[in-house]
């Protein structure tokens, strides 16, 4: 999994050379890895001798998109609450694991704006959005969650802040990960009371002033008071 | 992977029940097999107790979109191929280890079609394309590959009808995998000239006339010939 994610629009194909020089595992290593990844389809050889995403990821991209792809009302909401933030980028959720993954977003307008790509993994030690994921979690997973993050004694901050989240229905952070990255979150429901996903807000510091966090605050709990009623994170049949 | 298989538009979330129905494996095999692809982010636990294709697969969503998605100029062919053939469906394969699978298609406009979805797997023992994927092939290979099929001494069949497509520059079959099937399909090379693909027309016998495969196969040429001139199999690096 880790070899699969080596390869992105800047690195398409790759020869067993890279990835040895990309992984730092023997060349023995990464050939068996090939060879396994090729026999499930995850790979593809080349005429030329570079491997590139497998063609049986096609059928997984199909799965993914009707399990993950929200209908139209959602993204449509996304829309509005960046509208409504003046343009911040709107990022939705879920929690795997110890991670977090972004499953649908919308880019907003302003010049200077937080990106994260769907389907790409975040750290679930750090930001607003893991504030909301982790808002009903147990310590040990809160301990073990916080012992990824590079700061000492976060296990404490992360359980506070978790805990805030839970109460207010709502989180702010600001510089977590990145100096100057900060992100406003909300829970969505579905329609058993399950925490599912986080809705966020996110963008530069500079313009996630108090005043600003309040109003981005009411919007998002909105958004994710009307996602939670569309009941429609992790597949059609929800 | 097999487990994942068993996720699609008719079951978009399973349970360990429906997976050890399906599957016919021990629960305690199962529940470690769903911890396991949890774990990778290929399932997903609802709140609910069922288990849908996970968040991670959009990563892989849109990489293998990126390596696998056809330009516009083959799309363009590949309609116009089905156009020369009267509606017939066209499909694109690669080969997979012992499989071929589609990458592109496009579905004519015929009530009764030859239908195979983009991702879907196909048999390598039988059809027009396998003869193609396979007129390079060796003996062992194409040996290994006839043992698949349910037909009794299909290594010498599979073999002579690689050959003739091979020295002929096309293949037609029928009733190979499916009687009332018929196929009739061409190579697609990379740049340095090696095989990469095959393009297939594919329809019920009755329309597979001797007539209607000589017609079809020269359609079928000049379109593999235009789709290895945009060298466009495998990444848009190629």
């Amino acid at each position: 999994m880790d070899l699969l994610a080596l390869y992105d629009a800047d690195h398409p194909s790759r020869t067993v050379r890279e990835l040895t020089d990309a992984t730092g595992l023997a060349k023995s290593t990464v050939v068996r890895l090939v060879h396994t990844l090729e026999q499930s389809g995850l790979l593809w050889s080349r005429g030329d001798g570079r491997t590139v995403p497998g063609p049986s990821l096609l059928r997984w991209a199909d799965l993914a998109r009707f399990t993950w792809q929200l209908p139209e009302a959602a993204l449509v909401r996304m829309k509005e609450l960046s509208e409504a933030s003046d343009g911040e980028a709107v990022h939705l959720y879920v929690r795997q694991q110890r991670a977090r993954i972004c499953i649908a977003r919308h880019e907003g307008t302003r010049t200077l704006r937080h990106v994260v790509r769907v389907g790409e993994e975040m750290p679930l030690w750090s930001g607003a959005a893991s504030h909301i994921l982790l808002s009903r979690a147990e310590r040990p997973d809160i301990d073990a969650i916080a012992a990824q993050a590079p700061h000492p004694d976060w296990a404490e901050t992360l359980w506070e802040r978790s805990r805030r989240a839970a109460v207010q229905g709502w989180s702010a952070s600001h510089g977590e990960r990145e100096a100057g990255v900060s992100g406003v979150a909300a829970p969505v429901f579905d329609r058993d009371g399950h925490l599912v996903a986080a809705i966020a807000l996110g963008g530069p510091t500079t313009r996630f002033t108090d005043e600003a966090v309040a109003t981005f605050a009411a919007a998002l709990v909105a958004t994710a008071r009307d996602l939670t009623a569309l009941d429609c994170i992790g597949g059609p049949t929800r």
